[in-house]
Formats: structure tokens, C-alpha cells, sequence
């Protein structure tokens, strides 16, 4: 079950965009869309062995980290707009939740209210929310399975012998790079870098490239 | 200089479509977006070694191809929105030239008259289109440079020792597969089968792998 972590410093953890203007209204959640595709669809639908974590830091509401799990997610269409269109209906029941909790808003949805900062919540089937950025992904990462740091000048992922492991965690930055609290967190987490080839590539292209090889391993 | 055609069966040649809805309206074009972000986008900008053609089987002015060149093409964006509207965009413009030229329609935009139906003609800088279908692609090709069909269970890319040679072409259906006439055409210009891995993948994701194949090799 290899979790692709993608971190999205800008990107919108409310879920206030407009549907026409993704690129320019969210905070280049865009970027994080596209990883939802690479990481969970294959020609003959949803991979169920895989999950990915969208860490939302921008806006008033963030941080958020948003899970999808290929086993028990439905309706994962490969479009932008699709995805766009699932993200911004889920962060919406949050959003009531959230205001509900804190006594701001209407009541909230069963099970949609977020308890703890750590735990994911469960908002719809498959799809999840903690209200916490990069901890939350860690705190639910097994330290027995392998963390990986994708990273320009790593150590190439052909060599990496554990790629395929149970649990392996592969970390993304977006395409402004990692904040300094993001890889102290990822040091203090033991993380080990690694790269998928000589060029700088789009993170969707970088979680591609890894599934192959675990495919690969795994045939 | 690598090439990816990429077979749209369906895909609108007409460029009639809803922004709004890619996916529902325009025969899947939206599958043959995300190959040209996969194409042609690294983290640094445009590769400009790369070009990728759409060969749009789909609707009333079908067959077209449309190629975009790395080396010359401006303005490409990775969101399909975008990539959505610089299509549509050039179509539009073809389509007022072929209604010229057949005296339907108004006075064509210089340079985007469509003369023969393999030659492609630039409508936009790095944009070109030829009225015919995989024809058009494979008579540009150099019979010096390797012509590789993927397909799944083919010989393994990482095996090919011709995988970055100037000019290889890549040519890959969309998630319908490949037509006869397709397939016979191929054949008939010696293209040999490759396979990128063991799961059947998006079209996008295979570009994505067969360039950091090509990217390893010239690193």
C-alpha cells in the first residue's frame, strides 16, 4: 500500500476557488489534482492499493490534509475538473463541520466533524480530512516502513531496494519545493531521499514514475 | 528529438466543444490534453526536444492531427483548461480556412490555408495541423529513426537499445486501443511493439515513463 504525500503550500485548504479558474483561484491546487490521477487511476480503473495525501497550506482555513484511498474511494474520474469539483464539495462539509464545532455555523454532518488535529475524519467514502498539515501524514505513517523524500540529486530509485515495501511513503514537494519546517519535520521523521531520474519533473510525472517501478517489482 | 502521436479514435477534429465539460463533449480530447502537458512540460518550462501530435479521428471535419513542437510553441500551459482552449483556438482557425479554401467561408488568416492533406501548416508559432489522420505523422517520419508502437505486453523499453536515438516516434492509442486500419498502417512502416511496464497505464502516464527512460539514457 505505497501513500504518496503531496505538499501544496499555496494551495487553498477551504476549497474556495472558481471551477473556471483553477490554475489562477486555488493556489495551484491544480498541481495537486493532477497527482490524484497519476497516484489512483490506471487504464482499468482505481489502483486499491494506493492512498494520497494532498496537504493543503493555503487560506484561512488550512492547514488541511486531504486523503484519498484507492480501496474505498468511488466515482475518481481523471479530469481536472472532476477532481477539482470532488475536493471543493469535500472541503465544503469540513468547512460546516469546522464552524459547527467552533459554535459558528449549522449543525454538522454526521461524521464529518474533525475531533483531533492528528486523526483523519472520514467525510464521504474513501475520502478523508484531518485539520493538520504534514503531521498528519506522518502520525499515520508505520516507522517501520520505509519514508522516502523525492529530491533533485537523490539517490536514484532503481536502487532503492525497499521502494516496493509494504507501507513505503513517498513525500512530494509542489512546484515551489519544501518549506524548511517541512524537511526538519521529514529529517526528525527520518526520511530519506530519492530521485526518479536527471530532470526536475512535475510531481504527477514523479508519482508516475514511482508506481511504475513499484509495478515493476511487484509483477 | 523525440515524437509522441498520440491516437485520439474519437477525439473532435472540429474543435466543438464545452469548455465547461471536455470530457462529456469533445470525445474524450481530454485524454490527448494531458498527453501534451506529459510531452512537452518539465519542472523548467517547455521541453524543446519534444513534439507531440493529436491525431483527432472524432466528428464532422475528421481526420486532423495537430502537433505541437516544443522547440517553437508558446504559452503552454499544464492545466487542461488551458491546454483545452489552445486547442479549440487553433481548430477554430482551421476551420475557417478549409471553409475558404472550399469557397464556404470567409477570407482564411494568411499561412492558415490547409493545401495538402500531409503537410502540416502552421496556424500559431509551434502549432501545425494536417487534414489527415496517423498518415500525416508517419510520412514526417525519418525511416532512419525507430518507430515504436506501445503496446502492453510488448518487449520491455528499458531493453531497447534505440529508445533515444534523434527522431524515434512513439505512437500510442487512447482508452479505446488501437483500429485495424491503424494497427495494418503501422505494420506497414515497420514499427515494433514496447511495452513501458506490466499494468496498462493512461496514455500520459507511458509519454511520462518513456521520457525519463530517454532522460536516464542522455543524462
Amino acid at each position: 500500500m505505497p501513500r504518496f504525500v503531496v505538499i501544496g503550500r499555496t494551495a487553498t485548504a477551504s476549497g474556495d476557488f472558481l471551477p473556471d479558474d483553477v490554475p489562477g483561484t486555488s493556489g495551484r491546487l491544480d498541481v495537486l489534482l493532477r497527482c490524484v490521477r497519476a497516484a489512483l487511476l490506471s487504464s482499468h480503473g482505481l489502483r486499491g492499493d494506493v492512498s494520497v495525501h494532498l496537504v493543503l497550506g493555503g487560506g484561512p482555513r488550512a492547514p488541511r490534509t486531504l486523503r484519498i484511498d484507492g480501496a474505498s474511494a468511488r466515482f475518481i474520474r481523471p479530469d481536472e475538473r472532476s477532481l477539482a469539483t470532488l475536493v471543493r464539495k469535500t472541503l465544503a462539509l469540513v468547512n460546516v463541520a469546522a464552524d459547527a464545532a467552533s459554535g459558528l455555523g449549522a449543525d454538522a454532518p454526521p461524521g464529518a466533524a474533525v475531533d483531533t488535529a492528528l486523526a483523519f475524519v472520514e467525510v464521504k467514502p474513501g475520502v478523508a480530512v484531518a485539520s493538520s498539515g504534514l503531521e498528519a501524514s506522518l502520525a499515520s505513517h508505520d516507522a517501520r516502513a520505509p519514508l522516502f523524500v523525492l529530491e533533485e540529486g537523490g539517490p536514484d530509485l532503481r536502487d532503492a531496494a525497499d521502494v516496493a515495501a509494504p507501507g513505503a511513503t513517498f513525500v512530494l514537494g509542489d512546484h515551489l519545493g519544501f518549506a524548511e519546517d517541512a524537511r526538519a519535520l521529514l529529517a526528525a521523521h527520518g526520511a530519506r531521499p530519492i530521485a526518479v531520474g536527471p530532470r526536475s519533473l512535475h510531481a504527477e510525472d514523479v508519482i508516475t514514475i514511482v508506481l511504475n517501478e513499484i509495478d515493476r517489482r511487484s509483477a
